[in-house]
């Protein structure tokens, strides 16, 4: 249980007062005293380690169940008096551009703040810190808790978004650069990777709408404008997405159209250039038959006269070539 | 009648009381006693035993007709005091990654919970096991029968949709690899899939939703979160079908592309390679052409000479060919 | 007038007692008997002979203009105590594979249901008939006529939308088969029926919902399941012409990858061909020279060697072209 | 002023009784009778034109605005107890397949209804004219001159509607014709043609419901059935276009898969004669060459021989070519 | 401070009654005179410029953490009895043919009207000079500059969106003009700006629509038809923007297919021309075999009828490939 347990803290009035691994302790002091919560932070942790949790602090059945599996929908579920949040963060790896899903799993209660973390790149110490330095903002309890965790994650959504946004511009570059190129599979990836985004930003929209909006009873009235702000920072994200799968959608229409028409210029040249190549092969045919009665063939100057010939033939499609754009 | 009950018993505050096929007795046991229930199981029941059954417990006609026709639409219909559902079952077949689909209704009342399989794939009696052991959910009575199949048969949604992501992921990496395949029919028939998929999942979200938040006569407020619980794995798998399809036609969509780029390419290649071979052939014609007076036909290195210039155009051309990207 | 009325009749508790062309007497007896009604069947009528039944029975002037030109929109309006419901028929014809499609205008109050049928293929005679076999029914008054003329109405949809499936899934067959066809009529055909069959069916989704679920005068809460019942049925054939229109326009997307696909290599191997033909072509034009000093010419195996180097470089090409898949 | 009034009467009880161009003496006359209302038709007014007009009757500054300028959305504007309406005339052009729209801007209030038309082709004396012979519907006042202005409007869509319909029909029997067609353009302005149609019709949807169903403070209960016929044609017409717009997208697809093919059928034909032609002029390469001891050209029968050899392999390529669909 | 505030005045029943940048007085000033409001405009002010504002008028600090950092979603919340708005403003340029984007966030208040100016191109010194014209309308206070700020806002929308309908319009004349062009990079780079016009508009359509329906604190009822008036022009820009998509995606459709046809019809030619040139090769080829018992080649006229047969074979394949139109 130990490992699993990051941090573990009682919080009076916004301040920390007490670091303690005694949970018992720590959940009776937080129960009894209407001005505290405890801020506590697991890292995967097994069925028994979660279960010894609820317990304490009476957490339902299923949402236990839900914190333990990763993989579930990010969502906002309302019990009676507490609220169980499930986020999924994301990471974008440089390397590979590609983008990491993460989850975090929250409890939030009168006087708890429970958070189970699954996977790397959603560290929430810094978030933790962040709060501490501000304790007016830590006095509302643990609603600023669930405030900062999930201002936290839709702040990674936005640099996420904006690493994608950079990927898509240099896609666009490349696609109507004069260069050939092939970048099919590139535009499917960020087509794969915006809607990995999707499935973790669109659920979040209403639930968090509800919390901004309407009465909920583990948020005061005072904090919802925080909540909207976290929502409208969603919103933004959610639009920056589709925005960016409406632009992907037309690099793609663009690139296929214009890949069809180089490789069609390609062709229509070579062809053109093989037609005027079939001119002069024909006239030498014509004068490389074994006719006994062909006049030109004994002239003192039929040989440079059929090459000039074939040069004129050859010079004039050229220019005709030229004209009508198939060279 | 005896072939089509596959299980029926009474159960009382959760427990497995007694087990008889004599229905009228333990219909009437249940009715009278506020704590019991009837948990019957049929297998493709004739009209004429559904009716007797129908009586029995006062189940509507309608219903009663839905219940025997297979091929209904996914629903679930409130009547007075009680609840018809009907479910659509999935299995994925591995062998022709194929996804089967069969049937089942339910009668849920006060002291009745009837279920009617139709199809292979679809079975209960696990679902029926796993229920007995939990006594203490057992306990809140028919709606708990109706979670725990619900419940069950989402869960093979989550498996079929699990089967069908490998089935994409295959099909990504056949399409992106640089060999040369034809995948257009694999697209469809998983397109194809996904909209079967889609028929048994997205009529089911409406109404578990309402027996999720909203008053419904038959389900417990205690019960709800388990609605809520399966309402959220549907959910789930509805925006990973959605996903799949998104990622379906971005495949189509590159795959398209990329199979005529590389045709195309072929295309290009053998049309360079004609053209490259037309230029020695004009040469050789303009050589075996009869005139008298060719001066070159006489010189003693006439014949290296010419050869020599026919390799000359044609190493021009290829190495022009190739910094075009044509070769 | 008495050609456009196909059947008039009383009936009282659910039973036909008195059949009459005098409208008068008629529609008195349903007036002044709160059990009975009239049920009269029109076919065509003009607007002279709709007018007179209007002033008997006071129906709206404006549904009255409605019953009389066909090409309505299907639709339920509420007027005061009553109903006035336009249906769309769809009759599949099997030797062109065409929907054609009828109407039927309905008048429902108290007292009387009132079809006026436009087209042929709407047949109600076989409705009546089952309805007076049904008395129980029946006896819910008008409503059940209405029931019973909607439940028919809807069914013909199910069975034109099993004769659209199976031209789907024939299509499918042609599409995917090895040979090469020309599809893309069909298939627009196809796309067009699905879309009659939309304007006839979606219209009727929202007030058949509304008679199922909410308070309607002239629709007893009892006849409620049965409306439902309809709109069961109605949204399984709507979300049957969606998903056959997702599978159309997939059928079209990979109809036109592998036409194209197939055009293709056909031109490649065509292309090939003509490659590896023009090795031989340009050999043989070197030897056709009119050197003086070309030594292999007068070499005793020039001309075997000759053709033997053809035989070798156009069998390496045949054996390249066939690896990379271009023959 | 003169010039812009087209006509102006005041009626009382839904007739005519009297004519003048005395502004004030008019309005007065309709303001002190609740049984009276003027109803004037104005053509293109100058701002001032409206001003006098807006001070006389108690316009709101904004609406007459709107009424000036031309280019509006289409919208039903409620105020207190007055309405402002504009809405967007359409008339199609047979020369040219165009359509063409025109405006009219109304202010209907309690004693007034004032008609302010831009462009041609929406001409009203005809609505007038119409409504004067019909009493019993212009006793309704200034709510009926609404009805018979937006219904006349209406009526201009369905039939421009069909003009549509029949071009949407001519381009499909010409795509679907064997000859070989570009109909790109047409599609296109199809199109176009649609689109224009719908910003004039999806506006007019959400207003029109809300005064067919709901309390408008202008509008009788008695009248709601009137402007439920207009929205019912409206939606019809509605309809119409979406299907229109479905169907033209499934021409243009079909049409662009079928000038493919027909184009590809077309290169692979010259291909393969192309190819055809190559294998004689190989063999008389072949004998064409200058080798010192070639027999076959010492032959008697060499040279028909030869003949016979091109003869017998054209013949088989073309059986071949012909065999697998390529001439 | 004094650079970033571009004008601050007190205004009095409408009119502009002292100008002084002494803010906590005029700020005084405004609190007590129910009257009196300042309307102050601010360019691009730092954090602690505003943050001196906010002080003095109590304003939210999530409100100015949004006014600081531009880039921020357009919006309007609502807080207690004030309202704060953020507008994307937009801006055409002629020479690029690209849209640009600045910002203006308002604090809308009782006793103030706070304007903060983030980005060229949208100066509202115009819009004050306006106001203060029309004192009538200023009367109405801070909600009336809401509106004056918010119409000219959308009225640069409405020009912006006319630019963009007229480069579609020449997109379109590019598009079907008889002549060879590539605009898929034209037709993209627009595509791309409805989509930033896009997401200037959308968000905005829900707020202005609650302040022109709905009772909010800060605007008074007699208020609202002037909203109602700029969400109608927002509506009609937003309607111009998604009609101009769908032409957009209209003409890339046709600029494909007449692209793609353009092409296929030039190597069509070019390949028919070909074909023609193998005839008069193949017949020089058979002549130029050296076959000692050839008889045309000792025929007098041997040579000008095969160049006979040459021409006529030649002239035929053209008419016959005129015929066809493939030439």
């Amino acid at each position: 249980m130990e490992g699993v347990i990051v941090d573990c803290a009682l919080y009076r009035s916004g301040k920390r007062v007490e670091e303690t691994r005694n949970l018992v302790k720590i959940a009776a002091a937080a129960r009894h005293d209407e001005d505290s919560f405890v801020w506590m932070g697991l890292f995967e942790p097994t069925e028994t380690d979660l279960e010894g949790v609820a317990r304490l602090f009476g957490l339902h059945p299923l949402a236990v169940q839900d914190a333990i599996g990763a993989h579930q929908r990010p969502k906002i579920d309302v019990y009676d008096d507490s609220l169980f949040v499930v986020l999924r963060t994301l990471t974008y790896l440089d390397k590979t551009s590609d983008v990491e899903t993460g989850e975090i799993a929250m409890f939030i209660g009168r006087d708890m703040a429970i958070t189970v973390r699954h996977g790397e790149g959603s560290e929430l110490a810094s978030v933790r810190r962040r709060m501490e330095e501000q304790p007016e903002v830590l006095m509302h309890g643990p609603a600023a808790v669930l405030y900062a965790v999930s201002d936290a994650v839709v702040d990674t959504y936005t640099e996420v978004a904006k690493e994608l946004q950079t990927d898509v511009g240099e896609l666009e570059r490349s696609v109507f650069s004069p260069g050939r190129t092939d970048d099919f599979e590139r535009v499917y990836k960020l087509k794969r990777e915006l809607q990995e985004f999707r499935t973790a930003v669109v659920p979040l929209v209403e639930p968090l709408t509800s919390l901004a909006e309407q009465e909920v009873v583990a948020v005061a009235v005072a904090a919802r404008p925080f909540f909207r702000d976290v929502l409208d920072h969603l919103l933004r994200v959610q639009e920056q997405v589709e925005s960016l799968d409406v632009l992907l959608s037309g690099i793609l229409q663009a690139h296929v159209a214009q890949v069809g028409l180089r490789q069609n210029e390609d062709m229509r040249k070579i062809s053109a250039w093989v037609a005027i190549l079939a001119v002069p092969t024909m006239i030498a045919g014509i004068y490389g038959m074994n006719f006994q009665h062909m006049p030109e063939l004994h002239w003192q100057y039929g040989y440079p006269m059929a090459l000039g010939l074939m040069a004129v033939i050859c010079g004039a499609l050229y220019r005709a070539f030229k004209r009508s754009g198939w060279l």
